[in-house]
């Protein structure tokens, strides 16, 4: 390792430990600096129109009619074709994607602000335990008013108790869920039960809110246990920004798909995407699937990893090891190896089958490329149909890390 | 083993299994049937009034102040010696107390009917977090204020969400927690956090009840993490009724101290205590206190570790033995060791970290004889001062197991 890159990646280390995210509004995807009218957002990094194909295509054309920029699918692709709906990447608009994201105007966002990194994100709400869901490529009518909810209910809920009450703290939640059995990427059940007993405290605190619309905010809100994992990708996604265009520094920042492939992005290069296949898969599949079902729609939640959580901390979750089929024996045995690509322990999220250590956090691509392991991502696994079959884990393709490296070094 | 006590313990594990504990009401505790006007009602087997000494004893006398039965310490005093004031055991009132208990006539009570059992139970509710409560020996001002917020606020707003909303159902709490780290008598942590979230729920979606009664409740259900272990606690009382009486059955229904020594029953001899000294204990003291600082003060919560928790699940939590200085290592191969002196494991709580596999329930008397090793409980700790001053492990004497095992041979 040269001797300059050390100070880089302490600074990295720095600022991802100290990272602040919290919680402070929210507000809609038209809000989003840099935004523009009739644009949609999606996962992974930019891609021709002509290439995107399958549930994160067709999951693009749906955004369009329900924002009601296209009549139909026939129409939303004529007008992306002569540039009246543009198509943009979350990740270049400090918003990050679930599976195939899909952001339009009218969407509520959660506002994270990280209050010691300065850097400011976005993302979307959970649409719900429906396994069929505008993210995972699929339309109809149950699934156009689950997201009218979101916008006529639990948006303006969490924006009322947030302006009343102040920001919610997000790294004490995803510190104590951790000790809870989550890994806060495919597993939230503590996160979320956390953050909706604080929702449904404030809710009945508010002297300003209609009763039913705090109702069925409430509802929604906890009506299962993914709720905080949007919470916890804008947190990662904040503390994210802030490592970008540290001089020479090789941790990663970005690993994002789309349904054509893989990019990654590294501190001290940013906003420059290296290219490369979807990972190896290690797929669970719900029941009466195979793995000719499995399709890629996009996903940006991966961006948990690269601060040290879902795979990076899968020992926390020995049910998620257990529902998914896999040995957590091995997982811990794998958490443990992770160490070798990272380049620090996290101090406020800690694995309790690790005696408490650090989740290892901030990835360095050199050490990727010199120890020839890739991160493995946790995953939510799409079918060709649409909709949610599966999850399981990614590892990254190893071409991007080498040509980041090249780069850097050359740089 | 007799071929005869095969069946009996089979019987036992059934009920033990099916139990299914469900929070019905919040009444007061002279609605408990058998209470009988100005009686106390504290924890541990029965003692004599001249033996009650320290913590347990003060207690007594305060709780007396409290319900307005004595003007002064003096007058409770005289009062119970001359029989217009009654002591009685807890468990003798299909009741459990926390460390010293102290029940009396107008305080509010969890009412839990074990709804395939046809058992019911009551347990007092928790007091909230200052280390000094009147379960440890304390009293004054903030003391007794704190006890009447929970019969103005907290006991009826329970109630109102009880009438209004059916029944809490706490075997599926109890099993969540236990995946999310909790071992359900010292570390509650997950438990609270589903029943509060649940609670607050109810009291939004309440028609009836009155906002500022609403909002104090939650405050206080909210406040920490050990809410839930009165509703451990009344669950275990309410299946460990439904084995009292089996014929020849072996295992333990009651474990129990107070200030002076330690009881047990067995459920082929309903009612029957077994007596013995206090156990060992391996304490870990909060920062200033030692060794001889620990005093008895009683405790009924061990009813957990009949049921398969506490010390018998406290390979589920981590957490817990991370904050008592213990080595969660020892904690698995401890907990491996209690299948030795239980019938059977677990459908519904089950251990993350021994594979899942259901906790060891059920102690057979003949069991912990034979092998030498007698059950451990977790406690807490108090002080010869009053309040807590710490928690840990206890380890039941032998010599009542010899006792019991010899009265059930020769019955």
């Amino acid at each position: 390792m040269k001797e300059s890159r050390i100070n880089p990646n302490k600074i990295a280390l720095k600022r991802i430990l100290s990272a602040n995210p919290v919680l402070v509004d929210v507000k809609k995807v038209k809000d989003i600096p840099g935004y523009e009218d009739r644009m949609i957002l999606t996962s992974g990094p930019p891609l021709d129109w002509s290439k995107y194909e399958g549930g994160q295509r067709m999951g693009i054309l749906y955004a369009a009619i329900y924002e009601g920029l296209a009549q139909n699918i026939h129409d939303a692709e004529k007008q992306i074709l002569n540039g009246k709906i543009s198509i943009a990447p979350c990740h270049e608009y400090q918003s990050v994607g679930s599976l195939a994201g899909l952001y339009t105007a009218s969407m509520p966002v959660l506002v994270v602000e990280d209050t010691f990194n300065r850097t400011r994100s976005f993302c979307t709400l959970y649409e719900g335990k429906a396994l069929s869901r505008l993210n995972y490529g699929c339309y109809n009518n149950e699934i156009r008013e689950r997201l009218k909810l979101l916008e006529q209910f639990v948006g303006p809920a969490l924006h009322i108790i947030l302006r009343e009450g102040g920001g919610i703290s997000l790294k004490p939640i995803m510190s104590q869920a951790l000790a809870m059995g989550d890994e806060l990427h495919s597993h939230s059940s503590a996160a979320s039960l956390i953050f909706s007993k604080l929702v449904c405290r404030r809710l009945l605190e508010s002297e300003s809110i209609d009763k039913v619309v705090a109702r069925k905010a409430a509802t929604i809100i906890c009506e299962d246990q993914y709720f905080f994992l949007r919470l916890t990708m804008a947190a990662c996604k904040a503390a994210s920004l802030a490592l970008e265009g540290i001089e020479d520094c090789s941790v990663v920042t970005v690993m994002a798909y789309n349904c054509h492939q893989f990019g990654l992005q590294v501190a001290g290069l940013p906003k420059k995407w290296f290219f490369g296949p979807h990972g190896r898969l290690e797929a669970t599949l719900f029941d009466g699937y195979s793995e000719d079902d499995i399709a890629w729609m996009g996903g940006d939640s991966i961006i948990a990893e690269t601060m040290g959580l879902g795979a990076f901390s899968q020992a926390a979750s020995p049910y998620l090891a257990r529902t998914t089929r896999q040995s957590w024996e091995k997982w811990i045995q794998r958490n443990e190896s992770l160490y070798k690509i990272t380049i620090g322990k996290h101090i406020n999220f800690r694995i309790p089958a690790l005696n408490f250590r650090g989740a290892p956090v901030g990835i360095d691509i050199f050490k990727v490329v010199n120890s020839g392991l890739t991160p493995p991502m946790h995953i939510g696994i799409p079918g060709r149909k649409g909709g949610q079959i599966g999850a399981g884990t990614m590892w990254a393709p190893f071409e991007p890390f080498i040509d980041a490296a090249k780069a850097l070094r050359s740089y």
